[in-house]
């Protein structure tokens, strides 16, 4: 009777509001999940559907479409066809997935279009639904912990005189930064990848919870980490902007930080890393800026061009001993299912250089699975 | 060339998460805008559609659908058939709108879905797009102003034993706070509405410019601005959530708060504010405990049953003077465009209530340019 009440209210008040919805289906209320499935955590509060089943690494979808003729989910790959019922609800089960983040679409009488009980990411350039199919035990790293202390992401917008344009960043700072106001810190840049933007490592990567765990291990030092934009868009009407890019982060972004926050400002507490075309930005800003940072890594993103490694990035490489020394890490991972820089790092050790690290990931591809893992193994190594 | 060679790389270093989206089609390039349309302030970076024209508060949209038989726009109470070309880009100009900040669909074969070159903005319990038309120079208020120092929206994750979830709060903290490390501050408690979270004062509301632009003129003191999940759930197969709110409010997140921020923890540095069912829910949980709070503020949302407002809310009113003893501030606002509590407030008054402050937003209702100006007008008049 409350419930009842309470929706009547709800309904009144929300009159004008709803009214610009008119038309739009709501839907049925769905019924219980099947055992074994639960809602999965790219979900919005509380919504119960797409569904996960954990033990077979299935994915439910349901999706409210009476007008529609076809229906289908868009899936690592393969479309589903989904099954109507009475009330015009879709529904279909996926084969088994594997673990980790995977963009998704479903698609209404064949155009792609987004599953609005999920959160938005932005993927491929424009907003797009994701599921993430949960790991077991060994996904503990990037979830959630709530025995450990918790840093927090900041969104700020600054100006850039460079671009004309306010711009965003999300600013990881550790748990304990409010508790030390007098101390400061070193600062990671850490960037997203082709067709994602600044919001890719918080929200499709977990990058807060893999850093809370690691600082509180022990395991990295704590440090403030910043995601800005890549000013990614490969469609062409829009500008190319990898070179402002490097500019921005070199001219713009370090000193705003660095006023903004409590930082170390010298080179060895300033490192950056980035995935996939991240990665390449991390090489064109950190190589034309080598006074600058003494820390890298490239995550699925060390890409030469040709076969000469020894004498790629204009050369950066070729006095070893130099090298080295201004650069105390070079950090190069990949996913053991993607195209893998292995022969190059093994052609740059041969030639001389020591400071380097070559990580794969297991089983995984070019997908948020393998950049978890990395940020995993390359923070531990900074800043020490 | 250089763009060639570079989309060839993109396409090579991208092909593993394009796969999944394979059959997506990602449409031709638009051509230029029409003279006076500008991309919508709304839009992901750099896309240009929805375009808007500022003289004429119309709006353009453009929707790759080639499979589609028919596509609509549904955008404040009206449906809009859209025109495909050759090409199958689907294409429509809307009729002048009102200012501020609509929600609206894409209807594809009559099924309501977002536009996926929009930012997604939670609302109606479900992601959804959405469009700013901008005002003149009177909106200045609430947009991005490169002059005066800006402050930060933190993201931070906390863990509730009431509920057994982690919960997502966002926190405004003003430009200033970092340069004071000694400085607590008082904070305000500002609350969502039906169908919306915890990021809207933040996204559709914009209160991070509002208030930067209040504390830079002098107009408001600086204080820390807490956005909690409402938990506004009204899907039957969901909790209703209100009283477990309150609870969360009071007995988890002020405890969080003033331990993670440096606040003023007495009742003269604590106020709550909420739009629509946000504002029920700053009744409910401020009149429960009036020893925490010493300043309130309802935005479209003071319900009161019945018509004997002195009654209501428990006799919460019944002894005027021991109110206003508790209670610094009690502002009402509405848009005179929706439902308006002017009655009751007068019968408040007349009752001998004094510290009450009602506003009336001119030509609004029940929007988000109503609750950014009441954000205005109440931010003002809290704790001096």
């Amino acid at each position: 009777m409350k419930r009842i009440t309470f929706i009547l209210i709800a309904t009144l008040i929300c009159g004008i509001a709803s009214a610009q919805f008119a038309g739009v289906q709501r839907g049925q209320q769905p019924q219980p999940l099947p055992e074994g499935f639960k809602p999965a955590s790219t979900n919005t509060f509380l919504s119960p559907y797409p569904a996960v089943n954990a033990q077979t690494r299935q994915a439910m979808f349901r999706v409210v479409a009476k007008t529609a003729q076809n229906v289908q989910i868009d899936l690592s790959g393969k479309k589903y066809d989904m099954t109507k019922d009475t009330a015009g609800v879709w529904t279909c089960t996926s084969d088994p997935q594997v673990v980790g983040f995977h963009y998704y679409a479903v698609l209404i009488d064949g155009v792609a279009v987004m599953d609005r009980n999920t959160e938005a990411y932005f993927g491929s350039n424009w907003e797009s639904s994701g599921i993430e199919i949960p790991e077991g035990p060994e996904g503990d790293y990037y979830r959630f912990n709530k025995n450990i202390p918790h840093g927090q992401v900041r969104s700020i917008y600054y100006w850039s005189e460079i671009n004309g344009l306010e711009r965003h960043i999300n600013v990881y700072v550790p748990a304990e930064y409010e508790q030390n106001p007098d101390k400061k810190y070193p600062v990671l840049y850490l960037v997203h990848g082709w067709g994602e933007d600044e919001n890719g490592w918080s929200n499709q990567g977990h990058m807060a919870n893999i850093m809370d765990g690691l600082i509180a291990a022990g395991k990295a030092v704590p440090m403030i980490v910043v995601m800005p934009s890549g000013d990614i868009k490969t469609n062409s009407d829009v500008r190319q902007a990898s070179g402002d890019v490097t500019k921005i982060y070199a001219d713009n972004l370090i000193p705003y930080i660095d006023k903004t926050f409590r930082t170390n400002t010298d080179k060895q507490h300033r490192a950056m890393a980035g995935l996939s075309r991240g990665g390449m930005q991390t090489t064109m800003t950190v190589f034309a800026n080598m006074d600058k940072f003494a820390w890298m890594g490239t995550f699925s993103g060390f890409f030469v061009r040709g076969d000469d490694v020894v004498s790629a990035f204009n050369g950066v490489f070729k006095d070893p001993a130099a090298f080295d020394k201004q650069m105390n890490l070079l950090f190069i991972s990949t996913g053991t299912e993607e195209r893998n820089p292995k022969d190059q790092v093994e052609k740059l050790k041969a030639h001389g250089i020591k400071n380097i690290v070559f990580h794969e990931s297991q089983g995984t591809a070019h997908e948020w699975l393998t950049w978890r893992r990395a940020l995993n193994e390359f923070a531990p190594r900074i800043f020490k």
